[in-house]
């Protein structure tokens, strides 16, 4: 969200308010919708003032689910979903990886950072128990749509595909599509400006 | 690029052309900014008719020098080095990785996914000849700021972090960090409302 980036770079700047202006200018998005969207999320902005950075966050992270473990398992026991297991970045935030799932008897009952990788074909059954919500693909693009398939029988509503194929969403699962190749694009256009410009 | 993916959907889609009222309908950004935008590519929309998708995204792919192959190197060559090595998204893209390096002794030398791990120090002299322009940090988050400075020693112009830290620019090089966690984040927000989106 990009309002939950603006909000926790203002804070790491030492800022304690920020108004809808301020927001317009870091972000783009007018003065107007910014307002808009927050008004959603609840009154915390004063006239004048603006809004609390701590306050805005702090109900930001509420409403997005941010401020409870979150359980995720990942499906693909590969260097992507070893590395996304073992991954800093999600821990710090408080999201948990209870399992990695396999369908490759090598790989089945190891243990990847810390995580026992487990038949994918046991999903279904074991994710009732483990609770977790959402799943991250991390397959070759021919297994994801199935995968995501297992991932909702077993009860997972959203789901984070590294896989480089574009997923369907499956019955009432959302499926969100990360395309590291579009990340590579960017500098690409950066590159062939040549020039000193943020990219994010 | 917003517009890229746009154009690419629509193609999916089958659509010869794409008006700047569509645009908006997709993206959100108003149909003025869209014409103003698309303007400075050059002139490839006719008025009531639209925007050829086929010359749109020729026409953007060569802005944005996703024409020609375009040569990447890794720092890291870690569970993620590796994964991105070879990602197949890449290839398929035009995008190919040139070499790996890492500071382990133990990787040294050794091939990842058919790309030869490569001391980090070497860097500055080998990227001289290798000739890649765009450097990929898969390292832990303390190391990243050094290797992005190894990076612009050798000539690497803009810099993708995988590392969860963010890093600053250095010297005339352009960094953009990938936040995985925001990913994950956006997931949780789905969740959190219950409720059927499309995420992306």
């Amino acid at each position: 969200m990009i309002y939950l980036r603006t909000l926790r770079a203002a804070k790491r700047e030492g800022l304690e308010t920020l108004s809808s202006a301020d927001i317009e200018r870091r972000t783009g998005i007018s003065s107007a919708q910014v307002r808009k969207d927050i008004s959603h999320f609840g009154e915390f902005g004063k006239r004048g003032i603006g809004y609390s950075v701590d306050h805005a966050l702090e109900r930001l992270s509420k409403i997005m689910g941010l401020d409870r473990e979150q359980r995720v398992v990942i499906v693909g026991a590969g260097n992507l979903g070893s590395a996304l297991a073992g991954y800093m970045g999600f821990r710090n935030s408080g999201f948990r990886v209870m399992a990695v799932y396999d369908n490759d008897p090598t790989k089945i009952g190891r243990k990847v950072r810390g995580v026992e990788v487990v038949n994918i074909r046991r999903l279904p059954q074991t994710n009732r128990k483990l609770g977790a919500r959402i799943g991250i693909i991390a397959t070759p693009a021919a297994a994801a749509q199935g995968v995501a398939e297992i991932m909702a029988r077993g009860g997972i509503k959203t789901i984070l595909n590294f896989a480089p194929t574009r997923l369907r969403d499956v019955n009432d699962t959302v499926v969100r599509n990360v395309d590291l190749t579009q990340e590579l694009e960017i500098l690409c256009y950066f590159l062939s400006h040549e020039r000193k410009a943020k990219a994010n």
